[in-house]
């Protein structure tokens, strides 16, 4: 099973992004790990690490994708 | 079966958001289709009307998901 990380930060865009990934994701290949970087501020640097650079977006196979604007990255960090 | 509309210009940034959707979407519940504006510019109006604002975009359950930033749609209109 492959694993695709949604991170965000709790924001309006971010809950948008989020119903839409679980509603559309192919659950039979993908295991969603959804991480809110707000509660799990543990996880910024590996997000930061792998190219995210606002929240909501989605690590996949090694590739971001980010969805929409909801914050960026360094305004959660700062 | 919900209908999920990708809308792309053909540029690297489109066609890898277009991978990761072909990888990722639950057919079985959605119906994605595929629209390259730059060879169906009879779709630009609708897109603009839908709130496409760039592209790559994810048009699904009237909401407008743009992922990552290859163009401005304006630049694909004027």
């Amino acid at each position: 099973m492959n694993k695709a990380i949604f991170y965000h930060a709790g924001c309006p865009v971010c809950l948008d992004a989020e119903q839409m990934l679980i509603k559309t994701i192919n659950t039979s290949q993908y295991l969603l790990e959804i991480v809110d970087l707000k509660e799990q501020p543990s996880r910024l640097r590996e997000a930061q690490l792998s190219g995210v650079q606002s929240v909501p977006a989605l690590a996949l196979d090694d590739r971001i994708f980010h969805i929409n604007f909801g914050a960026a990255l360094a305004d959660l960090i700062f």
